[in-house]
């Protein structure tokens, strides 16, 4: 997401002349492109698919919605598996409209998880509970924490359900680290990634996340306490952002992995 | 701040009409008109002065901006007993210029209460911690959770230091309920204020604070909690918004009293 702008084929080729081995992969351009196709693609560049984003948007209340999100997260499980990444990242879903339950949404999060988990299970994938930051807490995902997405995924086997970690959505939270502690006694960090916070945020506050080294955050604080917990997979940098997408996006991906091994490496 | 097109004169007339007994007021508005004919206004008028806004940023680094804000915060002080209020909301700053240290900038507020605490006891007003949204932790305030207002509230007597709660900033928190129990039983909610979550956010994100009723929040369920928690002082209407900012501020200021009966009454 962080290079958008490029095709998957000028990604694999960005991402091998750049010496980036794994590749984070979202569902609608792999879709696009053709699930098979995109497998055959990043196998045949070496690249690997670090975690392929995302399933989710589970707290619908009507039934018939519920279940097409259920049968759509269960597609989606199948795609991981054919992009052979072991991981898939679950964005949770906001309040219905008109809602103001949050503590009910929440639940049906854990209903749907106890469908999703075990079906992931058999796939050899595992689901990554994506706490976001509290912003989107109404319309997008009301999973705003770490502790919040363990008491989730505790529920479940760790290679069922975990969470993943990305500092931009948990920076702010003072209990976070001890958090990722948490999750890594339990094996339930699966996915780790970076993006800065900076200021001030644009109108509908998706799509500012900052490049690595221009904002509030930390990444090598961050990166010690994911270590500290034990995480040794791959540190992915995702990037929502206006301005970044409007460059080429080779040079995009140069800065970042420049940035990455300046302020994370 | 709900009506802030209304001059302090016209405020004082409009709650009078519209019944409301009690007004939380701003200190800019107040300094414009003058503090002691700002405090006769009122007073003549009949209207409880609930609180004033604000002081607080105090996280500065440099010696000089930290000397500056103590002064200020002082007169802060001063100008809240002028007016008959026992209460400064105070809004704690974000991160210095170009800092990353979010748990230093938090102990710097420590040690400013530290001073400021007595000064404002001794004046016979309390300092009320309010914790903002996460969003706002880089660059306007620190404090992101009751819980981390309360560590920094408990280490002062509860007449000199307390919290606010504001449904805005802490409506996502699940643990904000408990949070709440823990600062009525210390006697430490000094406010409590009601504001709606609506979404999309604006750019910048200060001027999008809902009216009652327009939003993701429960205002009778946060109202619940407070109460249960022994709190029995007045709770005052503060919104943001640009778009009731251009409304007629008397027709604004109905709506909100109606609001408020339907949703919090």
């Amino acid at each position: 997401m962080t290079v958008r702008q490029l095709s998957l084929p000028e990604l694999a080729e960005a991402c091998r002349d750049t010496g980036v081995p794994g590749v984070g992969l979202w569902r609608e351009p792999v879709q696009a492109y053709g699930v098979e196709a995109a497998a055959k693609l990043v196998r045949d560049a070496g690249l690997a698919v670090t975690t392929l984003c995302r399933g989710g948007f589970l707290t619908a209340s009507d039934p018939a919605e519920r279940s097409a999100a259920l049968a759509d997260n269960r597609r989606a499980v199948d795609e991981a598996a054919a992009l052979g990444t072991d991981t898939l990242v679950l964005v949770s879903g906001g309040l219905p409209p008109g809602s103001r339950d949050l503590r009910g949404a929440r639940e049906r999060i854990a209903d749907a998880l106890a469908e999703l988990g075990p079906y992931a299970g058999e796939h050899g994938v595992k689901l990554a509970i994506e706490p976001l930051h509290p912003m989107y807490a109404a319309d997008r995902c009301v999973v705003s924490t770490l502790a919040q997405a363990l008491d989730l995924a505790e529920r479940f086997p760790a290679h069922q359900v975990g969470v993943a970690v990305d500092t931009y959505h948990v920076w702010w939270d003072d209990q976070a680290p001890a958090q990722i502690a948490r999750a890594g006694a339990q094996g339930r960090i699966h996915t780790f990634q970076l993006a800065d916070w900076t200021t001030p945020l644009p109108e509908g506050v998706l799509n500012g996340r900052g490049q690595i080294g221009d904002g509030a955050v930390d990444m090598r604080e961050w990166k010690g306490y994911v270590e500290a917990a034990g995480y040794t997979g791959p540190i992915e940098v995702e990037l929502f952002n206006d301005t970044l997408w409007t460059r080429d996006g080779r040079e995009v991906l140069a800065e970042t992995a420049a940035r990455f091994a300046e302020h994370a490496g």
